[in-house]
């Protein structure tokens, strides 16, 4: 018998940045969180989402065999994505897996529920989990959710590519850039340490899709904290914290090599 | 001379609740009320409408001859529900009738007027009323439109049909439910007698077509009262008032047989 | 060097006044103030637009030589309207102009800056500009934008062109109209002389096409207060201020001859 109650709002958190990087994934079910690795199906970015235990109302999970550590279940993320608008934010939803389906409960008040049964599925033919990647990235850049989305619609006037940078300023501090070339345009968003929420500083350049980001992009509140680890031509982490921090996603996104000119 | 004023906001009610339905209909207009008769073009739907001439500012309907009752005009719905979007919902709006012309004026306040002359459509050609179902359904569910509105959208992301039914809780009393069954999903929202408006309980059960149940949920406002009169098997007959009760739209939609499995 | 300060809001203003008429054309700048004379492409409308230095925060503008009163440089009127979604209201947008190229600078508050770098237009490869019309009309109309707008939208119901006119009314006094007629419907609005904000009087009638005045009615806000010059099969004048009275935006439409039956 595997049974949790959440708030909507937390459940629709956990899908949506699932549902943003592929259209079905794994759910891993251990005692004490649910963790989800997802790539996109090209391998260029992927997920590490969890979601501990604490950020349930009820969080029943009995393991079927002694040997058996956690369960793996297959979800199409789309439908279920979908399902979950018609939960208000307020709704405390219940899952129940049995067998091959998830039993879906949306308690809208007193003396009335919706009640969906979705086929899970089959773990084995879903995307293969790739590992994340063991990362030291040399600097460190901590941001408003809105600046760094707004930075991105910006650099998509004029490229689809869009460089993360840290350099020195001209009176010797530092400064975080975004900057996207086109054919004849170009724009460029610093921001100086000082207006940062964190930053760990060290002179690195790496360039990435904006087609990717945009996705991601999708996932976090605009008043989320977002910690951006960069380096020199080296992958982008990218994290921010879900369920009011009993949670947390975190974000890899390969780098392009560019073309100095 | 006819002649009518009356709320603006009344008369794209009137006209909605029709243009749903189809693009063209007859206005039977008495000394007492508007009546429209008007079905879908495959017959699967219905709507029988009155407005009250309680409802209106000015009723001025003569009878052109003795013999005569009430005189039917062919309107035609969507133009006319275009043209109503441009009055505001607190404009009143002035209607006359004239040969085959109707002339509709806007009121936006003191010293402007917006004036459209519609040509009629020929009452002769336009598709025959159907006479409304006598019917005697042994059940009655009352509850708010935006409930039922939601149990709809909710159905339609597993199936093209809906059930409608009550039935006996596990504790003796009723339900009254909505059930929607895809390949691989289903869902259902069930709502107990106590928080329901009202009912008037049976064992019932009848299928129907989410597709038409769409256009009648375009026509009633988010919180009116909605009376689902069912059966087995049995078309449903869906009631709500209009105009603050001045007037009353009542919506037949056919059943669709259920394989059982 | 030239280098000009100003809010992100009434540069946008003036370039979306631009960018309704035409994908590209000049800027003239001189020493007092800004002025673009565009033609659409079938040069049935134009504007001629002019900013007066006072409205910018720094306005710095240097005649590279004796004899050059002004300097026009080519703008891609679409892409840079799209550039200045990305300015908040209250943004402050520094543009300086070098060689062939203009950098934008919208400062987003302390500490970080959106730098954006345009290619300018070859200015001897944009569309030629027409001398804006001496016109006499006889006629003046003065309404707020909204109401002008609602009227364009309300023709648009029944046909492609609305005549623009004033005439006697039934006491004698006059009033301002605006009137569409389809193949079986028409549209008429009046406004009486005491509802305008500003009249003068004369019996006059013109047909413009919906297509044209849709483009102009998309520059300014509601609020405005349009001027409306008309004579007798004759051009309209519309004019508009932007920038709190700091600039003007003067529209002309050539009329269309109405077949009178």
């Amino acid at each position: 018998m595997i049974k949790f109650v959440l708030d909507g709002k937390i459940l629709k958190q956990f899908v949506n940045c699932c549902s943003v990087i592929s259209n079905e994934g794994l759910l891993r079910i251990s005692s004490d969180k649910w963790r989800s690795i997802i790539s996109d199906p090209a391998n260029v970015s992927m997920i590490d989402i969890t979601l501990n235990n604490d950020a349930f109302e009820v969080y029943e999970f009995e393991k079927e065999g002694e040997e058996e550590e956690e369960k793996k279940i297959g979800l199409d993320l789309n439908k279920l994505a979908d399902l979950l608008k018609m939960a208000e934010k307020e709704d405390s939803v219940e899952l129940v897996i049995e067998n091959n389906k998830m039993n879906l409960q949306i308690k809208e008040g007193e003396g009335r529920e919706l009640r969906y049964s979705v086929l899970l599925l089959d773990a084995e033919v879903i995307k293969k989990e790739n590992d994340p990647p063991q990362l030291d990235p040399p600097a460190q850049v901590i941001i408003t959710g809105s600046e760094f989305n707004r930075a991105c619609k910006a650099a998509e006037k004029v490229s689809k590519y869009i460089s993360l940078g840290v350099e020195e300023d001209s009176e010797g501090g530092n400064l975080f850039y975004m900057e996207a070339k086109g054919d004849a345009d170009s724009v460029r968003l610093e921001i100086n340490r000082d207006y940062l929420i964190g930053m760990k500083a060290e002179t690195v350049r790496s360039l990435f899709s904006l087609e990717y980001l945009d996705q991601i992009n999708k996932a976090y509140s605009k008043n989320s904290e977002i910690t951006l680890d960069l380096g020199n031509d080296y992958p982008l982490r990218l994290t921010f914290e879900i369920a009011d921090g009993f949670g947390e996603c975190v974000y890899y996104l390969a780098p392009r090599i560019e073309n100095y000119e």
